[in-house]
């Protein structure tokens, strides 16, 4: 039996990413509803929705009777996916929960670690011991790619895993950028701006890949894009207690000047794995290459990756309502994003525990 | 005229560098003398002058009357190149100074940067007033692939520098690598081992190509490899005030399982300047790409140069006792290195002032 679900936000992500990803999940689950704030935005999204897979799907907005209210009054509808701004999920999160919804949210799974903390805590005590599913939605969490380099580690590829990198390089033009012109990301008032909105996928992607947690970190922040409020750069050197293994992030959404790049180096004893966003053939894609022995020669695997982290993270929140959960999704691993992002945007320079902000 | 000149020490360094740019160097030099410590060496490096320019050079050791002291006594001799283990150089330095030789001393200037400072302090009392040169060989410091890349930053090329990534990955090999061989290496009694022995290169490089200096940084060391104590890997994150450009820093010699590399990356608000060592037709070269305008797309300047920065290092040096000085090879800015190396190794993830250290 499919699972019912709704669609609350009808922004750039929830109609580009989630419709499609919804209309591949096949007999996982069946769309009933698509709710926005305006009733506009609500009606884009049935329209996208239509356009896809030939389907009609009940509309609510706020701006008539149809609110989300009722939308979450309906018994038939078993699940949400909610893709809104980072300040407007934690109430609505609340009010599925209360309504009896099974939820998957948009990371960051929310605007700080205190009330992350404080969610995470009402859904443990309140919600989970009901069998209600809550999930975060971070999509590079749980990419093939991704997973696949994790494996590979974890199988002694590349020996020990000494050090690692991780540099997401791509600007956010003021010019020709669809999610520029959103409001709530043009004038942030949340922490960090885009470096927490768009950061935490690469605190996910090292929850994936490192075989032990970032315990300490030190960092610097900067604007160099006045129009990239309040920091459009990151820079971060972390170290792993006791199993000693050390990184460097980078966090660059204002180098104008530079081409976009993603990469991701493990440094192990005996080799390395490097992954990097390619496009191939048309498709968003990720390049890795295991490479083993000394200087990496001995052996040499390499796979690309199509990009399908929205439909994976969608695929393990149907699985995990139908009583198959994984490892992948956890509001604590996303609250711990939360906080390695936290944690950088207030390091100044200097050494900050990651335990110390929970 | 030339310069009639000495060169101290018969290491590989002194004889695989240091003689072959010797031989280069035209009417600006003649190579009088070799001194090293041992007979064997002494005689090796005469031999090594020989094949390269059949000339016959007077050989002097300490195992025999025709010491240091003895050479140092020759007034015809003007000018010594000192390459020696880096505990070895202050002494031998001051003793040239006192026998009013000129000095072109290697890198790092010294062990750390009280006895710098020290050493500065003397040379600038005592020898610099009687006209006597003392520069650092420091060789990367001049390579022309730099002093270009500082030239096309310098004219606007790139816009403003907001940022910059300079990244040193060599595997220091225990079984067939010549520099590990030698002893003061192996069991390193300067601190940092080949972090600072090395580790200055990348230094220098930043000191040619930065409009303004680093003055703060937080750092991380590690041993990833036993056999090069006491770490072989350093990750730095910079800033300059007040002019706010950050950076990162990696180096990294005890990567095992990652090919060698090494490059350089000058963001700026127009454009990026990606230097990266490469093996030219097997010239050792390093490549320099100037790449303009947004996504540093309007224009690409592409320029391959030969490393001839020991040439380089010795020319200037011979020019500056000729009575033509520059900016580079200041024993300021070697100490600068130092203290650079020196604040990283002992940052333990917290931020130090540069300016602390002296």
């Amino acid at each position: 039996m499919p699972i019912n679900v709704a669609l609350l936000g009808g922004g750039i992500f929830a109609v580009d990413a989630h419709l499609p990803a919804l209309a591949k999940s096949g007999t996982l689950a069946s769309l009933e509803a698509v709710w926005s704030r305006s009733e506009s935005s609500s009606t884009k999204a049935a329209e996208a929705w239509k356009s896809l897979t030939g389907q009609e799907v009940t509309k609510y907005s706020e701006t008539g009777c149809d609110n989300l209210d009722k939308l979450l009054s309906r018994e038939d509808i078993e699940a949400v996916i909610i893709a809104l701004p980072i300040l407007s999920q934690p109430d609505i999160i609340v009010r599925a929960l209360k309504a009896r919804k099974h939820v998957l949210s948009e990371k960051p799974v929310s605007q700080d670690v205190t009330s992350a903390t404080k969610m995470l805590k009402d859904y443990q005590e309140n919600y989970q011991a009901q069998g209600l599913v809550w999930r975060v939605a971070e999509n590079w969490e749980v990419e093939p790619a991704h997973i696949f380099a994790a494996q590979a580690l974890k199988a002694g590829h590349i020996g020990n895993l000494n050090t690692f990198s991780i540099s997401s390089v791509l600007f956010v033009d003021n010019e020709d950028n669809k999610y520029f012109e959103t409001e709530w990301r043009k004038r942030p008032q949340h922490q960090g701006g885009y470096l927490l909105d768009a950061g935490v996928h690469n605190a996910g992607v090292l929850r994936t890949v490192l075989p032990s947690p970032i315990t300490h970190l030190s960092a610097h922040t900067a604007l160099n894009n006045e129009h990239l409020p309040p920091y459009d750069w990151l820079s971060v050197i972390t170290r792993s207690e006791p199993n000693n293994i050390h990184g460097q992030i980078l966090i660059d959404y204002g180098a104008r000047g530079r081409e976009p790049m993603w990469e991701l180096r493990l440094t192990g004893s005996d080799g390395e794995i490097y992954s990097e966003d390619i496009n191939d053939d048309g498709v968003d894609s990720i390049k890795v290459q295991v490479r083993s022995g000394k200087f990496g020669r001995t052996n040499r695997e390499i796979k690309i990756f199509p990009k399908t982290g929205v439909y994976e993270e969608q695929r393990r929140f149907f699985e995990a309502i139908a009583g198959k959960p994984d490892e992948y999704g956890s509001v604590q691993g996303a609250l711990n994003d939360v906080a390695l992002i936290q944690a950088a945007l207030t390091s100044n320079g200097n050494e900050v525990a990651l335990n110390i902000l929970k």
